[in-house]
């Protein structure tokens, strides 16, 4: 297939031109998807707030975007050895989709106590499982060994510059879809999104703020913004289960650069804000999702009067075990 | 304010003038919700399914369009008497919705064994809940003296003319939205959905068939056409809670002469196609929404290979008490 230039390697840091390459590159492979509002929430909020509805995105996550810019981004001789990343998350999910449209290999390394169901959920897409114990050494092991069997590329889930010029898609459709907003919120875990969007408005629309979002018990990326420098947790406990990873090298460059604050909430203030998203606007999402309304309400000094995008990561919750029953 | 013409009384038979007239008048009060698909519910149930997402609607469900259009089509003098029904379901809410964007009074008769939050939800839209024992005789002594204090107009939930005419613009903008439809099915109770279906596909899509679909536990709808005369259970117990009332005159006016058959399934499957929905649309939505789909994946030799509009009636349901957990 033709390779639309020009190509990013993982390591560098993506530019506006990567990021409107990576959408030509990705519109066939993901919905455009739509923003809702609620008058109810807008109340609560004393805002204007536009959801940008990633749940809605294929294979449930925003994170489509980037695994996809990376999977049709590469050569066919490179694509020909297929893909590997470690996950136990979207990410993983969305780059056996992406790998499957491609109709390339796909390899996910998940330690052997992930959910059945998202494991289930990669090998649907036609991806492959391969376990390894719950610690950062069997994963690494096990990972070098898929590598070095396969020759895959590896697709890390957000410290790719691949990845993060995919995620930049999603704030362009959403400053193409709400003229004037004052201000983007995006929870923040390892910071793939919240890369994307720093890019994306700080080329297009430089008088947007940016704001992140993140749990109380998770709160490395504020400690790392408010210290200057990277911040790493061992084994953080939250619902929000996207947001425990730290943030790496390509993500500080952004979030360091861009991101007005960093907001944290907690546990309670997350699944009710979750609920009220549920109950009010009638979709599905992630808790990791809801980080972002809690911190919205928890903060009218900030958000009060504003037009605010917020985005909604992702909607592949269990159904069978939701945080309120 | 002024009034469209023409006025429907509340018995009449309701034409396509009515429809298109009612589509005109509650136009600013409802919301053109969104058609929605899913490749894997397509594959599962090999046919092309596009979803009216009335979960999305004003208040919740599809009823705001037949409360709407009762409220806005009566004159100032009979607006100042404001409007009455009995309700324990979506009808109840929406009428008081209705009325409260008109700015007239709303009483709703509902059994004191009612849920809380239902009666809430009618408070917060500005309605008055007046408490009625949970039996038939009760709610018609409560309601008769709610009528006769007030002056306030009765609006059924289904068996009124002007109701019927309210929710058969769901069906106009659904043939709108989607062309060349093979099929169109909806959740069938007291048929005032149905009804409205077959009152703007008779007159604007002929070629259409109309199905509906209904729980075996409340199968009232689909002995009735098969019997030729209305049939009325006494207290039929489904977890699809609004499909439990019987078909009326007016309503099976319409039933009797456009529906092609109706579909029933049992509380299993019903569960089952609610969670696919959730799972996969990532939408919150009622399990009297959920029959339609059932019935599709229950009937292939029916809708395999179609292009099948699929109306979601409400997406109002207790998120703390959802039928799988």
């Amino acid at each position: 297939m033709k390779r639309l230039e020009p190509v990013l390697k993982a390591d560098d840091i993506p530019t506006l031109a990567d990021m409107l390459v990576a959408h030509e590159r990705i519109r066939p492979h993901i919905h455009r998807t739509p923003v809702l509002t609620s008058r109810t929430i807008n109340e609560a909020a004393r805002a204007e707030l536009f959801f940008k509805c990633e749940n809605f995105q294929k294979a449930g996550a925003f994170k489509a975007r980037g695994a996809s810019n990376a999977v049709f981004g590469l050569s066919d001789e490179e694509a020909a050895r297929g893909v590997a990343t470690h996950s136990s998350g979207n990410h993983g999910l969305c780059l056996a989709y992406a790998a499957g449209r491609r109709g390339i290999p796909c390899t996910v390394v998940m330690p052997r106590t992930a959910p059945q169901a998202k494991k289930d959920a990669v090998r649907a897409y036609g991806g492959r499982v391969v376990e390894c114990e719950p610690s950062t050494s069997s994963r690494e092991a096990v990972f070098a060994e898929v590598v070095a069997e396969t020759g895959a590329e590896f697709v890390h889930p957000y410290n790719d510059a691949r990845v993060i010029a995919g995620q930049a898609t999603c704030s362009k459709e959403l400053i193409e879809q709400v003229a004037g907003l004052d201000a983007v919120i995006a929870p923040i875990g390892g910071g793939g999104m919240v890369s994307g969007t720093c890019l994306t408005l700080s080329n297009l629309a430089p008088d947007i703020e940016i704001y992140a979002a993140e749990p109380e018990q998770a709160d490395d990326a504020a400690r790392s913004l408010r210290e200057g420098k990277i911040i790493a947790y061992d084994a953080p406990q939250t619902i929000a289960d996207g947001l425990k990873v730290p943030l790496k090298e390509l993500t500080w460059h952004f979030v360091s650069r861009h991101v007005k604050d960093i907001l944290t909430v907690s546990e309670d203030e997350i699944v009710a804000a979750m609920r009220l998203i549920w109950a009010r606007m009638k979709i599905v999402m992630e808790p990791s999702s809801a980080v972002t309304l809690a911190a919205i309400l928890k903060n009218p000094e900030i958000f009060a009067g504003k037009r605010v995008g917020v985005i909604i990561t992702g909607g592949n919750v269990d159904l069978g075990k939701l945080p309120w029953s």
